[in-house]
């Protein structure tokens, strides 16, 4: 049995249960799992390491491509395995253990992941767990809906347990390219300059010595959990759209656009959405993730190709996209995470980065990732290689959240994950901002009336003359800079009353 | 006459008084300059531009590589010729007007000013003014003692004046390396795998028709003026070269290291030096500015190759560089400001890069800029390229300003300009924190321990125990995070007595 998923015969011997697999970790160990944004994650060992860990002291430092699914992240924190924990997560029990201090959660670039194990900056793998599709012939890896970090967790790892999981079709293989930057000094420019070249193998070759375990598992990725379209996220689509028409019409790019990314969740997927009531053709996506609505841009012919390091849709799309494989078989390809967000990469293709923001001020700062400026919501993920380099970098949000409490559009961010040297549009329902080529004292207005809900506008014009008149390329008051947060926090609102 | 520096006997007749070509100007214009870190600026059109606005209205927005000699931002700013500037500046008069928002400036990553010119997100530029050792027979432009942003500059424009500087020795011509990126999405991976390498021409070609005049010069550029090393930065400097022996002792690295690179200015200079006094020995730089520190290395040995984008050196050492130049000839590259830079290069090098802070925080957020969050100083100039793409960020900074009234350890960086997601080192005088793979919560201590002034670190302990009540990822108390400043403008220390 599974001759067509084990390719080479002298592997079989290495198949037992996620159990006796688990019985492999060690306290204190370093572990790398494939998974990002719920897909392709290891299903099986993540279940019994929370059970290995009622036996006997467990704490390890976990890394990954992106986040987990099927509360993999939550059950294990909350087993008390994950002691230290990078690059990215988007789990509530496991936030919860973030922000009480009980794990240590580093939140990195996602391209730079692979590139600090390489170098030595983080410690050595021990263990990686990956979700295969198969391992082929030579004993190389294939793997499922996403690559992530798992070619070169793969590659550093002691050990390698491979989880099989027999509910992802064999028809995946063929839509991966690994391709695995060499270390340093001898490193070779990256050769892709288009999203579909391909530029790798379609499976992570290992010395199958090192394939320790392999366990079988038989169950779907997570869902999406990104929520449908509604009546801000439309408008911030038309905003959206609108701008890039106008980025035609000016001659700065043709009618097919430069490659698109978007990131992970609702506002993203939402603004993708609204391209297809655009009269762009034969776009190209260049993303970390493809979610509903890339599949639903290639359906319609509006997108020709994707590049990606993995494909996490809601059940419905999850269906149709693995009944129909065949069709999306030369217009897909999946790459380690560290080449579809590589600064090379973006830098040369010249990528259109969209991307959510939890708060942005005045002046075009941007906060993605701490709530309040203190507690972590899920991470910078690939924000900011996209935004860095690539050519255009919107962040869209909501004008307020809490129905009104809070305001999107801060005097200061509490927390900067993206700088004002990196942040060309912002939008909201309201409005576009078109931040190039201006200072911040011309940010400042056209932020306020462009993308402030109309009611926080009076405190934030009110603002800006205070500051006004302490001068400064960036004026500020510097004592009321945070109070909206405090306010928020002492008041339940940031609106001043 | 000028036979051996206009080699092509057509552009003879476009020789006239600067006055002459400043008549090119009108008001509005987008004008691209020469001169980078006050190297190959150029010296007569900035005066001539003083005087012709003194007969008419004369606004113009003013790019350049980085900033100028001659005092010549200052005399333009005060002359009311700088309405706009872009990418950076070091000028007291200039930045005068900048912090009462007379003159709008832009302050940009250095590498992608060239870029945002090429995609049209910046108005095109009109004129270019060039500095030039000499015209080659085609109408080629040979730079002086920079490349910065030049040959972008002289590709665009409408109208292309060039300086010929007497003073620049013609045996400069072979020093640079004039390779500019094509403009998307036809873009081919840049093929410079390692610093010294040549991948273009050693002149930049443009149509000698767009060659509008040529105006003769003969004066030095202005000297270096970063101050000599001291106590503190002797001390800083120590840390740095104790640190990178570890890596090397760890196997991170070899004994050359990896390329450096090191910022402006006095500290980054003082840390280069100090690199003397170590046991690494056939060392390489790919830096934006070669400073004094960087010639001694090459002629001690410790450096092998430098590549830069200009040199910037005292008087002394500028007249020994120059009485000297075949020995630097094989060892020396300057480049376009974008290769330099570029998060390419830098990230396949895996630069260790040298930059400097005004303060960071006890997460290690990094301000570059904002002198009290408010004030521009001089700008994020290229510390962002090679901090976010390099192998290494380290920033340095003495521990306090200003007698100790201002401490550079604050619990809320007051302008972010480098995130805690880029910074992996900082040092002061009193020691080093190394903070890879640590969580904020973990990098507070470290940072107050081994950075902070003595005098500081009883309140920056209160702060973070105050903060831990609260929670999160990274802790923050957001009525007292920005006290410190505020405690400084009103009391004159940020000290609490």
């Amino acid at each position: 049995m599974y001759e067509d998923r084990i390719r080479l015969a002298t592997l079989m011997d290495k198949v037992m249960t996620a159990d006796r697999a688990a019985a492999l970790f060690s306290d204190g160990m370093t572990v790398g799992m494939s998974g990002f944004t719920r897909a392709g994650d290891a299903k099986a060992l993540p279940l019994a390491l929370v059970e290995r860990a009622r036996q006997a002291p467990l704490h390890l430092t976990l890394l990954t491509g992106a986040s987990l699914g099927n509360d993999s992240d939550g059950l294990m924190a909350n087993a008390g395995v994950v002691a230290r924990r990078m690059p990215f997560q988007a789990d509530a029990a496991l936030r919860r253990k973030i922000n009480t201090g009980e794990v240590m959660f580093i939140d990195q670039h996602l391209s730079e992941t692979a590139e600090q194990l390489r170098s030595g900056d983080l410690k050595a793998v021990d263990i990686a767990v990956i979700e295969a599709v198969a391992i082929t012939e030579d004993g190389s890896i294939i793997p499922t809906m996403s690559v992530g970090n798992t070619a070169s967790f793969a590659q550093q790892a002691a050990q390698v347990i491979i989880e099989i999981n027999l509910a992802a079709p064999l028809a995946l293989e063929g839509f991966h390219d690994i391709y695995v930057p060499h270390a340093r000094p001898e490193r070779e420019p990256i050769p892709l300059t288009s999203p579909l070249q391909r530029i790798g193998a379609t499976a992570i070759a290992i010395d199958p010595a090192r394939i320790a375990a392999i366990v079988i598992t038989d169950s779907a990725d997570s869902p999406s959990n990104a929520l449908p379209p509604d009546t801000e996220t439309d408008a911030i689509a038309r905003h959206v759209v609108a701008f890039l028409e106008g980025e035609v019409a000016a001659g700065r790019m043709g009618p097919q656009l430069l490659p698109l990314q978007a990131g992970i969740g609702t506002i993203a997927n939402a603004v993708l959405h609204g391209l297809s009531a655009s009269s762009f053709r034969d776009m190209t996506m260049y993303s970390e993730v493809l979610q509903d609505s890339a599949i639903a841009l290639l359906d319609s012919g509006h997108l020709a190709v994707a590049s990606a390091s993995s494909i996490t849709l809601s059940a419905a799309t999850h269906e149709r996209f693995i009944a129909n494989l065949e069709q999306y078989r030369d217009r897909i390809v999946l790459r380690p995470q560290e080449i579809s967000n590589h600064p090379e990469i973006v830098r040369r293709l010249g990528i259109i980065a969209l991307n959510t923001a939890l708060e942005f001020d005045i002046y075009g700062n941007v906060n993605s990732t701490h709530v309040g400026g203190t507690h972590m919501m899920n991470g910078i993920g690939g924000s900011g290689d996209f935004a860095r380099n690539g050519q255009l970098s919107i962040f869209v949000s909501k004008s307020v959240a809490k129905d009104g409490a809070i305001s999107s559009v801060v005097p200061f961010a509490a927390h900067v994950d993206h700088t004002e040297h990196d942040v060309d549009v912002l939008v909201t329902e309201w409005g576009l901002a078109d931040l190039r080529g201006l200072a911040p004292r011309e940010r400042a207005p056209l932020i306020i009336e462009q993308c402030a809900h109309p009611d926080y506008r009076p405190q934030l014009r009110a603002y800006v003359e205070q500051a006004l008149a302490g001068g400064g390329q960036t004026p500020h008051v510097l004592e009321q800079a945070l109070a909206w947060h405090a306010r928020y926090k002492r008041e339940g609102t940031m609106l001043v009353k």
